[in-house]
């Protein structure tokens, strides 16, 4: 189970890791594509695009359904979904460089004047 | 520039695409580490443990300090709080999800019992 959610990740991963494919899902959120669509936008054959949809597929992230002639590829965001998760771990690194330059950013700041009748903000 | 972060993108997804590289990680989160310690866990080599430190560098996921004759290794989580910014774009696609699964397990839900002096929740 473990292993296998470690290769899934693996392969999402590697699917996003080229810029053709990240376009390809851009354009797949706004609605679903056959292949010749898919492949359209770029300068590339109709064989180079198929093969980055099939790694989109492996990796979960399309879904391509057989309509006649026509290959009908969608979107499914779910493998996108287990990225986030991953990241979650590590958000509390960036949150604690946000926090590190929120408070340089403070100790710079001029000291507001103290009014003796109002509690002052601790420091 | 979008350029730059385009190659960026394509480096960080392809650095995270391996489960060795994204245990390295999860090491460094802990502790900083020399080479040889991050090589520790992993039967492999200490050239290539040092293959999959340099993709993470290349990433800008690790920093390198040379100390006298030790390279003590750093996380560096900036590059995956830009994957989680590419991500933020999809999250209302399994939201969406989320949604739909909400409410087929409303819909199968028992009615609650009406009660006409208290304010129903409305539906």
């Amino acid at each position: 189970m473990v292993e296998q959610r470690l290769a899934q990740l693996d392969n999402t991963f590697h699917a996003l890791s080229d810029p053709t494919r990240r376009a390809m899902l851009r354009n797949l959120s706004v609605h679903e594509r056959s292949v010749g669509e898919l492949a359209a936008p770029f300068r590339m054959s109709l064989a180079a695009a198929s093969k980055h949809i099939k790694v989109l597929e492996r990796a979960g992230l399309v879904r391509r359904e057989v309509k006649g002639r026509t290959h009908v590829c969608r979107l499914d965001a779910k493998p996108l979904s287990e990225v986030k998760d991953w990241l979650q771990y590590y958000e509390r690194f960036w949150s604690e460089r946000l926090d590190v330059l929120e408070a340089l950013l403070r100790e710079d700041a001029p000291t507001p004047p103290s009014s003796p009748r109002k509690k002052g903000r601790s420091r």
